[in-house]
């Protein structure tokens, strides 16, 4: 039986849940803390679609409800939307913000994420946003997460009433081996995640996205299960 | 010629512009501060989608570009987006929030706007939230824009950078009457407007929406066109 059948006395939570090894850490962690989750995932038209099938196969796992919504941004603004654009070379220092920054896309996601939990009733929303991220994305930092927490509490019904919907971070201050330690622990299906950024059959080894998993996973001192597949 | 092709040198500025009489007003008032347009308008399921007719005939009007989105709320949550609620009576005391309160929907709505914005390096994002409805609606009260304020500041790399996008509510401390003069003396098109919240070919004229927006004109001593359309 599904989590959230048999668990309607839990607190509900919604976790945004992209299919990436950090959200579906997130989501154990969630679960792990007595949640009932509610998972999100958006269609937004990622030049890696591929990590939604993901982001299914890891829901499925974790035994939660998911939804997927397709939205848009017709006005593209990124590398991560433009299967012309170059992505970054992997483990260059980053001094800017990456070309993969999507305008106001975790903004847009928290947004979907305020309306669905305040609609159920869900307590928390979670997202994997981490310190990794926050060096170079602008809607992964402390300071962002926190303006949001007083959106929620103004801008909101269940804000204006006194019922609280915090935004968890469980991550936010964790490297990227310290993740790959945190979900090894939760039992997080690793194999069935996706990070890499190509739109690819199998992860292509060599983007941002990829050098830093398994960096992550080589400090761990663990094996991803995922590289193991695709050998 | 379009006022967004012949206007390059000027600031850029995104609308928000649901068809109704606030946001043509809005508009309006945007262009009045030489701002070159870019209305954004949104179809999310409500049942009133016979407002976005009217969206494009205002921006038209205006010569502004205009983009839809097409989103979900695929878990409901209003009066809004349910065909078979019931509305409000119109002219009761606002005690609670309306049932026609879409859960963050301002909030999604902004948070898009901002996306475009950081896009196309707007300065200003423009929103019709005013007194009236800020009384009923936690997504129209001034201190919730003050905190998205802080959203963008911390959120966006535009905010980051220090390039400013500043949320602009020209009509938050306006009554409806105040909007319909403020809208008449910059010659808003009125008659292509829409604010009913059935779905009719003509407005109801008993919903909520229809009771203020008739108050409005009343009070002003102006003649709403749009009635006068469909007597």
């Amino acid at each position: 039986m599904r989590d959230n059948k048999s668990g309607s006395l839990k607190r509900k939570a919604v976790v945004l849940l992209s299919g990436g090894l950090d959200s579906a850490t997130t989501l154990y962690a969630a679960k792990k803390n007595g949640f009932c989750c509610f998972c999100l995932s958006f269609d937004y038209g990622q030049r890696h679609r591929r990590e939604l099938r993901a982001a299914r196969a890891v829901a499925k796992a974790a035994r939660c409800q998911q939804r997927v919504l397709k939205i848009q941004f017709p006005w593209k603004g990124s590398a991560l939307l433009d299967a012309f654009s170059s992505l970054p070379h992997p483990g260059k220092d980053k001094t800017d913000i990456p070309v993969t920054y999507v305008p106001a896309r975790n903004i847009i996601f928290l947004s979907f994420a305020l309306s669905y939990a305040e609609t159920i009733g869900a307590e928390a929303i979670f997202i994997g946003a981490h310190a990794q991220d926050y060096s170079g994305y602008p809607d992964c930092r402390p300071e962002f997460y926190a303006s949001f927490k007083n959106v929620v509490q103004t801008g909101t019904k269940a804000g204006v009433k006194g019922r609280r919907i915090l935004i968890r971070t469980p991550l936010l201050r964790k490297t990227k081996s310290e993740i790959v330690r945190l979900g090894s622990a939760l039992k997080v299906p690793f194999a069935l995640t996706w990070s890499c950024y190509r739109g690819g059959s199998k992860p292509c080894g060599n983007c941002d996205s990829c050098y830093y998993r398994a960096k992550g996973f080589k400090e761990a001192g663990i094996k991803d299960p995922l590289i193991h597949l695709h050998v």
